[in-house]
């Protein structure tokens, strides 16, 4: 900004000069009032200059459709699409969403900090805009091997850098609530750096909740019930209302949602599968999903718009007002959510659900070959029991929530026989430093016959995680991960499947069609090797080394009994 | 904050440790929701820790009450009050406000940028909590001689100290709107200082509300209808309802709110006189005011609370919640709005309408002794005309709008002849540099008989203002000014009353008491001296330098057309 481009917006709002385009006769959503409004919209220098009636070098009209602030998902972790940064850009922007807030967190746990400083750049050569939140929980739980590990010291040093918008959802939500000093003193840092710091406090209430958000936790995304987001909120949080490919809470809270309190609320995905983004959308689909959970249209987009920017201190976002950057998108109505155009600093971006850039960039050797294991072999897999009776891992249906069983299992020559049983083997292979560590499990209720499922997803620090019937397939499984730079692979019937996640093993740098196809014909073929339905093959995996989900996990390190919060034996 | 008070404040929420002031049962005002809640408010080294259950080492309980965040006066001029800040706060504190956004206009057109140095001071002493803008506009017409001047260049280095919050209401809004160098380039030093830059834009509409808008006016306080405020609104302005001691614009505006816009509304006061302050009240009179056009009690709080720390990024303020400072008011309803305390970072500074502190301080050289004028006699307010047709500044009842008048003015031995007529003397005497600079004029309506009334008061270069009908009588009181350091003085049938003004010929210091009851005096003496009904003896005088009001105008360099926007001539 400078005295010429101030006097260039200035005389082009006060109708002395032509703006460089102008929206005609636009319905527009007035954030301010939340109400559609009639006027031309003029752009200049990327900004929007005024609302009245105005010309520009090119004008568009775009009838009956409304013209709205560029949709902002207030929290999102886009290694969860799978995708590379441009990859979901390429999905998100044309469904009308021109910035994320996003919390690298999975990335960082396998690369460190370049695994941030990737998606920046990657994410800058698109239009979309990211903000990213330093990830607050690397590792997420002490009780496994992540790829980095970021301490207070180090979260003050990297929230002073420009990289940072704020700290990442801060999950260690007992750990600030009980004064623990390396959590405190990353929430500190966010305050002496006067950055946001996301909060994740699930079912969190009374004193516990107080203590949490007295330390700094702006947001909260984990809100089951519609009392629970109202406690929060009147405490000061901002609620974010999570419609995600996992966690659907919308309908669910929406009865919080009233005329008195509706500026306090945002929308986020947090987790958001490539294939949901392609064939449902994205923040497009949260606002569908608004509306039918009974919040007025006009509302919806303001939580995603306004609201998301004045939470976040996001300056010249979230409306379309003189002076703010020219970020909108063209929808059908304020119901369907169809959207017809999008425009970033005044450039149209996409148009018709396509996207009007194309941006690819090479990937930093610091987020390639990040697959570092020590060579398994099939004896690796052999799980020694002293007795007859083992500690189970049993999955559920349609939910991520394990059950911690007590089976009685049959053992042959110093192994496990599984035959005849619906259990599986499970290995969580150390693949950051090829320490060798292999954490050993049994798991019930999967479904997998005659092979082996692996991926490099492994929640929250992605370490290589393995199922399977047949050890040998199980080796050569982690040997395909390994070739692939990371991804996931299926062994059937001696037939080796893989989708590539050359990005850290967790995101593909392949297009977005490439790579949802890809995923949907392994996730058919496991399907067809026996995967149970009610349980996602790859995902399910995935979240079976997350340590803090009830009820039993396997980590690199060992089985991870949650309730006790300690390691267990395999043996009962 | 360091990581002790974070741990402390987190042991104090979680109820691991008593809090310092624990409110009892305390009906609060949930800002969030705009409801009242009930729940222990416990305060930790000066911040809110939570509010549920709590014990604290001091406990109180207000019964009934309803504890309200600090008021916030979101425009206002601290030397309209005629106050010093100590005073100021002695009154505005006990009634709940414990945050204003003052503009200290006045003091720097005077004494430059060290009169805000010492607003800054005074206020410190005091737990009113004063947050400065630079005034844009020293001096506020380029058609007087003001006692300092800040060029857009100063503007850009003053706004990076910290002494300055943001950028005070730019009253050049023609000039912004029309690309002026220096104007833009005020608004510009306040966008890359990353301050708000308050707006004042009366009457101002379409494509050059846009350009005043695009150029970064963040509020408006001068709408006069709801259509106005609606319309800047609904460009992002922050419209701020003004309940002042001269204009009262609440009523006006109030039924521009609704449930969809509240949260983009605050209040202000602008100018509010002492005796106003001390009989009415400051803030809390505003919302009773807003209670009684019809804005919902917790509506009306939340825009001097939380919408105001918001339209300014006052962060910890505005809300009663974990992390915000203590800074509450107990009020009797939020009908009445009696104020029973008043807490200020946990501590209680006021109770029961006075105020638990008492702060006074020294005078710094700046400020005192400002008025130097060369020294007047008699017959420098000789007005000699070239004809028998004057024009005449005409006074009207109940408005600072005057009347551009014609008449017939006899003169004799060359000296006009008043004698029998409704006409004044009327003098400008420039006062900042003894230049001996002096305006002169004719004023009808005024309604002064055989003396002289005079005050340094005069907006907006505050150069010294005479009205008499008697020469003599006004080289007294300008004489008494020069003695007094600056007031307002009135000499009538020979006898010289006054009242001193002694912090820049603007405030003064002596207690707010003390003040009014000189003043009061002062006032009836002018009354009983012949001044007209409708007509308020010093400040309808103090207005008669302001050469942006319609219609004739008069400052040190001369008479002013407003319409023409130039000097004229006295004889017409």
């Amino acid at each position: 900004m400078d005295i010429r481009s101030m006097k260039r917006a200035a005389d082009v709002a006060a109708g002395r000069c032509k703006a460089d385009l102008v929206i005609k006769r636009a319905n527009y959503l007035d954030v301010f009032s939340a109400e559609v409004r009639r006027g031309d919209i003029a752009v200049c220098d990327g900004r929007i200059a005024g609302i009245g009636d105005y010309s520009g070098e090119t004008e568009c009209d775009f009838g009956d459709c409304v013209v709205v602030p560029g949709l902002i998902d207030a929290h999102m972790h886009i290694e969860s699409t799978q995708l590379s940064p441009e990859s979901f850009a390429s999905l998100a922007v044309p469904r009308g969403t021109t910035l994320v807030v996003a919390d690298p967190h999975e990335i960082v746990n396998v690369c460190g900090i370049e695994g941030a400083r990737h998606i920046a750049r990657a994410a800058a050569r698109t239009p979309l805009q990211v903000k990213l939140m330093l990830p607050s929980c690397v590792p997420a739980t002490p009780f496994e091997t992540s790829g980095a590990v970021l301490t207070a010291e180090d979260t003050a040093k990297l929230l002073r850098s420009k990289t940072f918008f704020g700290l990442g959802e801060m999950m260690n939500y007992p750990a600030v609530a009980a004064g623990d000093d390396e959590a405190l003193g990353k929430m500190l840092a966010a305050r002496l750096a006067d950055k946001p710091a996301d909060g994740h406090a699930p079912a969190m209430s009374g004193s516990q909740l107080n203590a949490y958000v007295v330390s700094g936790a702006r947001t909260d995304h984990e809100c089951a019930t519609a009392e629970e987001a109202l406690e929060k909120l009147s405490l000061g949080m901002y609620v974010l209302l999570r419609e995600g490919s996992a966690s659907h809470d919308l309908a669910n809270l929406s009865g919080a949602v009233n005329e008195r309190n509706f500026r306090r609320f945002a929308l986020c995905t947090d987790d958001r599968h490539a294939d949901d983004l392609a064939e449902e959308g994205h923040m497009d689909h949260v606002l569908r999903t608004a509306v039918k959970s009974g919040i007025r249209g006009e509302i919806a987009a303001l939580m995603c718009t306004l609201n998301a920017a004045e939470c976040y201190g996001l300056k010249g976002k979230g409306a379309i007002a003189p002076g703010c950057d020219a970020d909108f998108a063209v929808f059908s109505d304020l119901k369907d959510f169809n959207c017809r155009a999008v425009f970033v600093g005044g450039k149209k971006v996409a148009e018709d659900g396509r996207p009007l850039f194309s941006a690819r960039g090479g990937l930093p050797r610091a987020v390639k070959n990040t697959v570092h294991v020590r060579p398994v072999s099939a004896d690796d897999f052999t799980i020694k029991l002293t007795g007859s009776r083992a500690r189970v891992i049993g999955i559920q249906r349609d939910t991520l929530v394990t059950r911690s069983l007590i089976e009685e299992v049959e053992s042959r020559g110093g192994d496990v026989l599984l035959e005849g049983t619906d259990l599986l083997r499970l290995a969580v292979v150390e693949r950051h430093f090829a320490s060798g560590n292999i954490g050993l499990g049994l798991v019930k209720g999967y479904g997998l016959k005659d092979g082996a499922a692996a991926t490099t997803v492994a929640h929250d620090s992605h370490n290589m995680i393995i199922i399977g019937d047949d050890r040998q397939a199980m080796a050569q499984a982690a040997e395909e991960l390994v070739r692939i730079g990371g991804g996931m692979a299926l062994v059937h019937g001696g037939r080796v499947m893989s989708v590539p996640l050359d990005i850290a093993g967790l995101m593909s740098s392949a297009r977005a069609e490439v790579h949802i196809a890809r995923l949907k014909k392994l996730q058919a073929a496991a399907r067809a090797a026996g995967v149970k339905e009610g349980v996602e093959p790859f995902m399910t995996l995935s979240f079976l080394a997350l340590a803090v989900i009830p009820e039993l996990r396997l980590t690199d390190r060992g089985l991870f009994d949650v309730a006790s919060f300690g390691f267990t034996d395999i043996n009962a």
